[in-house]
């Protein structure tokens, strides 16, 4: 039984490390087709988001089955339920991308943000490319050094954040209004993708090294 | 031990029924906080996120420690885990109710949004306010018909957040750009609390009625 379930568990664990490799190379589609206004790269993310929820469902329902017919308690328990959490959470991060998507197909042929952003934008899409890597490698190594390493890409990515709306709001900010919606969209996405992967990272930790960090802001 | 997991079921019930009429309380509070920039009712409403990031925290540890002393199986199960994602969708919707809030406080003593739009923040602000509400008392009761109710008006939010990127994007906007910046997030903040609403109904009317809903977009 107890082999089984270590079993299951690795399946668990190399299901989430796919998912989570499927949703770095859509935010780095994301951002590319964002970047470039390049709309077929953006329909790519669109439709492999739909792979990405088909996927979570699936582990979803495997890790609901082996609650049911393992029964784990302790330790065990809580990695099937952190699973449970961390497939949510990388179902939102495969949301965000498409939403970047989402942005570079509606404004096409016209670029998505206007040039005085565009380093910026550049800097937030290479820090989320970068954590969602890192995540993968995390969650396939628990290597929880990894962890500290999103945790400091994503202060870089929130002084970013918070740096769209300096310059958007700034005296020499001269897009116009739909560059601003954009930019504010855009930026919230980014910040959001990286909050998730934050979130994964803490419950990876917790698992690797059983310190429990509530999972609130 | 079948009753002993009947009142605990019922205990879980009861707290997710106390998390969700706490969160009602805040979005009503946010809704006025930013319609009337009224910022000492915006503090309240960011002070109060932090018991409602707490009782999530301990109802989680509450539906864990069920899971691992009276491992149910089939449809009790279903009803752990799926109190699980409900805590974690009402944590969000205090969130977003925190960050209407937040708008308020930052642009006082500025209102947030422009007159052109308030009577739309006011629409948006009753509905969320009314979907928290039926929410709640669909966690008390499973009157599955409330479900239905919340996804109509989450339909009607969602043709109001429509409305306010029409309005911002057309012709007679005279906004300045931190008002373009405001009513985007706002927008969002208001679709999203709603969005989340609608995932935790459909949660309860899978657990009443069996049909299951996968939960992804």
């Amino acid at each position: 039984m107890r082999e089984v379930f270590q079993q299951e568990l690795r399946e668990v664990q190399d299901r989430l490390v796919e998912i989570s490799g499927l949703v770095a190379i859509s935010i780095d589609n994301a951002t590319r087709a964002f970047n470039e206004s390049n709309v077929s790269l953006a329909e790519t993310v669109i439709a492999d988001d739909d792979k990405i929820d088909e996927l979570t469902v699936n582990l979803d329902e495997l890790a609901i089955n082996i609650l049911a017919r393992q029964q784990p308690v302790a330790r065990d328990l809580r990695i099937v339920v952190s699973a449970l959490r961390i497939s949510a959470s990388l179902e939102r991060m495969g949301d965000m991308a498409e939403h970047i998507a989402q942005l570079a197909r509606y404004r096409f042929p016209d670029k998505v943000v206007p040039k005085s952003l565009r380093g910026t934008f550049s800097e937030l899409g290479a820090l989320d490319v970068a954590i969602a890597r890192k995540l993968t490698k995390l969650l396939e190594t628990e290597d929880v050094s990894l962890a500290e390493e999103i945790r400091n890409d994503d202060d870089q990515i929130d002084a970013l954040h918070l740096s769209v709306f300096d310059k958007v709001l700034g005296e020499t900010w001269k897009g116009a209004t739909v560059d601003t919606v954009d930019a504010t969209l855009a930026s919230r996405y980014h910040e959001r993708f990286a909050d998730h992967a934050v979130s994964i990272a803490k419950k990876v930790q917790y698992l690797a090294t059983g310190a429990w960090i509530p999972e609130v802001d």
